[in-house]
């Protein structure tokens, strides 16, 4: 077997896989029989498959969360594909550390830009697919085989062509105004626990002082927290601001869900200040 | 390490795993440390464990999609047994390209005769079973045990006896009628795609053009769909009518769930016609 | 590769896990790609994600249910660990036949226990850890990397000092009384069967005869029940009790939820005797 040339201690291949087909339907199964049936050493971790159907944005959000973890030389492969047998095209993104396989709809991105993009390709090669294409599923038709060849060592430029005006997705940041800034609700996670695209940097700017009170307005709704290290650091009821474990602001409770408490969902404004 | 005679490329053995247990419960893992404690190298894919409770033909409908996409040699294990523990027979099933393990009740049996079969035998070694055979759990102390020697080399006749007496799912086909065919539903996917038992072999005989119209009576509710390729292709609320993964016709929408907005169940009958 | 002391068959290694993290999130992933980014042979068997969240009596009992399936040389991991940041110790508990790494919270204590506690452990051992360790996620910057380092072959020992101190779960015993006995639900399972304490040794001081009647009381409701083997040997709305697969009594109903039909909730008494 060819080593894919990413791949360290001569290991075996790694290929991660995040969509949003649930676990019920056997589609997500069917990916991984294709990649063992073309590499069939190939090491597979599920990053997510409940991603919320059709949200780019979230399955983009959970990925550049995870990517870090793991190994260079592993190939991520996604799909939310809400455009699948459009015109939309398959594309393999070769950064400094991963390659990443899914459609060009801007859920690749954060998690590449993260660790540095090489290489855009958009995937036409046919002898990277399956030999039936269907209409309806590019993850078991085009980017498990291709992610499983590229696993197998075929370099990301035999895919394709190289292109530059693949789909970035419009991310605003966060903005800061005086004491305050201005930032979004970008996930919950399954704790309740509000996680914001306000970054431990952007937190700094505050001079927030640990265990001190922090103002919150998050959709209509006031609140006043505390910044604290760790959810056991609060008490029965009180609102908690935290960084999280993947460097974002999170607004929590001790075991309970603050989201519900809160009623927020994805895409809510929030207001953080100093108090 | 004896090789599955079925294996190919000198690869580690291959098995999957249906089961109606969910994943709340540690069962879905007691079978893959029994598989792993007798055959190490085993790869194992999980085709779902979400069927629904005691569903038996919804299990060997999901079953026989997938096993298409696993390569030659694989032994899958199948476990929807509401008769656990009484008089119904455990048996293994060998295939052109397959071996399948799992109750006498009908499961296997579709996924088995897509690929041919050439026996079954009723599993009644009680070597190839755990040395404590519980009578509720067959799926770890008999099927996954019983799998792993036959992944690991043993030859599926040594099961047992030889049997022809299994039990064949009734499976009633589309019927014709005009311009009309009479189908049902098979399944729901966790998209809310209408899965049908009319394949697209069945489709062609109604003659309908790509972009045309096709009329439906779903239970009582009568619907004018679209005939199109992929879900991309229909407009906001339009319903469609296209030709899923697995080869079968299924009732679409666009970003929504066509069952939802339909209110269908499994089973439902449906009418599909030229407009 | 230095193979883990206590592997069998010169095997790659095998790490269980357990938590409350559920699937939606990367988190499980996140500690998958930790493992195979030190030890990358290791097999990885998913015990439960979805213990009920911060339930670690609910994790403990499952986790003790699944571990005797897994080969010696097993290391668990378990995490549901609402102490997560503040001193409660991270600690590995060596058994005779097993490791297992996680909070000290009495999560690990059932499962250890059933096979002998030879060691414990508190982590101290920086080394063990990854380079960044937040104050949330613990299962991914402490317990992962230690286990792998564990998989990988680092004696247990290495991980800090011994110590004596653990918690130990109060887990209160069924109790006799005349011919009638107290226990508790202790988990319901995904088919809703009601799962108590009462072993089947317990059970046998009751001298049930089988296919005769069992008077139990579930909180307030008071049921005739049937001692059987198995479900089907239960007829339409009849309750049963039998002896599960993992050797506890429970209550059953054939294919329906005796735990919803009863309305019955995890900790809630129950009294079992004689008719």
């Amino acid at each position: 077997m060819t080593a894919n040339s990413n791949s360290v201690r001569g290991s075996r291949p790694l290929v991660s896989l995040l969509t949003d087909f649930g676990l019920m339907d056997p589609f997500v199964a069917e990916m991984k029989a294709v990649i063992l049936s073309i590499c069939p050493e190939t090491r597979i971790i599920d990053i997510s498959h409940q991603v919320e159907k059709f949200d780019v944005r979230m399955g983009s959000f959970l990925l550049a969360g995870a990517v870090p973890y793991f190994p260079p030389g592993t190939v991520h492969v996604a799909v939310v594909d809400p455009g699948v047998g459009s015109e939309r095209r398959p594309i393999v993104v070769q950064s400094e550390r991963s390659l990443f396989v899914g459609p060009d709809n801007g859920l690749l991105l954060p998690a590449a830009q993260r660790e540095g993009i090489l290489h855009v390709f958009e995937i036409t090669n046919r002898s990277l697919m399956r030999n039936d294409v269907s209409a309806t599923f590019h993850g078991r038709d085009v980017f498990a085989p291709a992610a499983a060849h590229f696993a197998y060592g075929t370099p990301p430029k035999e895919a394709g062509p190289e292109i530059t005006d693949y789909v970035k997705p419009p991310y605003a940041g966060p903005t800061f105004e005086g004491r305050n800034v201005h930032c979004a609700v970008f996930h919950i996670d399954g704790f309740g626990n509000i996680v914001t695209n306000l970054s431990n940097d952007g937190l700094t700017k505050l001079d927030l002082k640990l265990g001190g009170k922090v103002r919150l307005s998050i959709g209509r709704k006031r609140v006043l927290a505390r910044f604290v290290k760790t959810y056991s650091d609060l008490r029965g009821n009180e609102f908690g601001v935290l960084v999280g474990s993947h460097g974002f602001v999170e607004i929590t409770c001790r075991e309970a869900s603050a989201a519900r408490r809160l009623r927020v969902r994805r895409g809510c404004a929030v207001r953080v200040g100093g108090a």
